[in-house]
């Protein structure tokens, strides 16, 4: 209602320098994009590895002390660690070490939308919208706090479906269930949207307008029939309509992207 | 023909210990993974920078030297730097400081194959196939080894489209392009396939039996039709296919995955 849009502050962490007018700062559009991407990719350097370290994990942006905020307000990431303990440790030693911030990260969220074919192969690109957010990781300790994230989560990957299953969880789940709190420091996202663009001399050619086809493909990620398990009993479930709606919210996404 | 299958030595940096069973070593399959992935997530630390970053990214394995390579062949990775030009200048930097052997990098391929929904929110999962590669960046400076990976690169998004794209490069489109070779120094994947799997006490449980659907859904990424663009005057040619075979492949995939 005609508020102004929160931007993260551009520094030198954050600032997109090529292609600069693609860059983008809104809080609301890089939680937009974290929120709805399936794996996020997430890097720290472990202590002793001269290499950084990437794993793919399932996160989702919120607020526990208000759960009520919106996509726009400043807000935490939550990271639910499927793929390795090796991040939860470097954490606990980065708590334990005084750096009461805790470990430095970085969290990409990339979608491709589309191949861009040109007629110089160096004026090929994707359509794509990608965030990152950098900030501090910590172990969230409080029960409660775990509770909502890992709600939070499940119902990122599929809507309604942690009431949907078996509750409460038992007190083995819970020990066994480490979740990351980031505190964002700062965030950037860009995208490329729209059709193909040429050079002039390339435009010029009969030659190459003769021979080389141009335009955009989208791509796009979508779900496939269900396919129910050894064990189930139940039909899909009202909310399965999600299945669906992921496919075709993506299709026309990819497809409006490349007709911008 | 019965020759062994080269894999990458564990060791600190890519042991697979949460789910050990679900690692994979071989060069072979590895590599694929990364030559399949439309994007690649690299992650460097910049100078000056408290947090690592990750920046999305194209590339391809390859061997300059020895073109023919098999993908079980120790091979190097090209990355070629759409995005922003903060990973080629810190690559230059850890040259000029003397660090003959490059920039450090993790890279990052994901898939995700399936939602697995089970009766407890824990034992979801997904689908999945990940792997990483550790190793050092640093620029091509030979003007026929960036060829090489341009087409490499190029050819990865579309096979084919490097020859019948507008051909040869000009002195300009050559001097703007940036190409990096990272050195593997090691590197790792994780897969996860097949169907659900709950814990004996639900299993014995009627009441989630008789509520909760369990089953897998695969996810995979597929083309739309192609839009041709405003200058386009050719139809579409055959290596087009690809458009159709890219999403039929991975659906296949993505379903073989669900029902192993």
């Amino acid at each position: 209602m005609g508020r102004y849009e929160l931007e993260y502050p551009r520094d030198a962490v954050n600032l997109i320098k090529r292609h600069g007018e693609r860059g983008i700062y809104a809080l609301e559009k890089i939680h937009s994009l974290v929120n709805t991407s399936q794996i996020l990719h997430v890097s720290f350097n472990p202590p002793g590895s001269p290499f950084p370290v990437i794993l793919p994990m399932i996160g989702q942006m919120g607020s526990f002390d208000r759960p009520s905020a919106s996509l726009g307000d400043p807000l935490d990431l939550y990271l639910h660690g499927y793929v390795s303990a090796r991040i939860f440790n470097a954490s606990r030693a980065a708590a334990a070490t005084g750096e009461g911030d805790g470990m430095p990260v970085c969290v990409a969220a990339s979608h491709v939308d589309g191949l861009v074919l040109a007629l110089s192969p160096f004026n090929h690109s994707y359509n794509y919208r990608s965030a990152v957010l950098f900030g501090h990781a910590v172990l969230v300790e409080s029960e409660e706090e775990k509770l909502y994230a890992m709600e939070l989560v499940t119902d990122s990957v599929v809507p309604g479906r942690w009431r949907n299953s078996r509750q409460p969880p038992t007190g083995a789940e819970m020990q066994s269930t480490s979740i990351l709190r980031v505190k964002i420091a700062s965030g950037s996202a860009k995208f490329r949207e729209g059709g193909v663009s040429d050079d002039k001399h390339d435009l010029e050619s009969e030659d190459a307008l003769n021979s080389i086809w141009t335009g955009v493909v989208p791509i796009y990620s979508t779900m496939g029939a269900p396919i129910p398990g050894p064990y189930n009993r139940v039909e899909l479930p009202q909310y399965a309509q999600f299945f669906d709606d992921f496919g075709n919210v993506n299709k026309e996404n990819s497809i409006a992207a490349a007709q911008k």
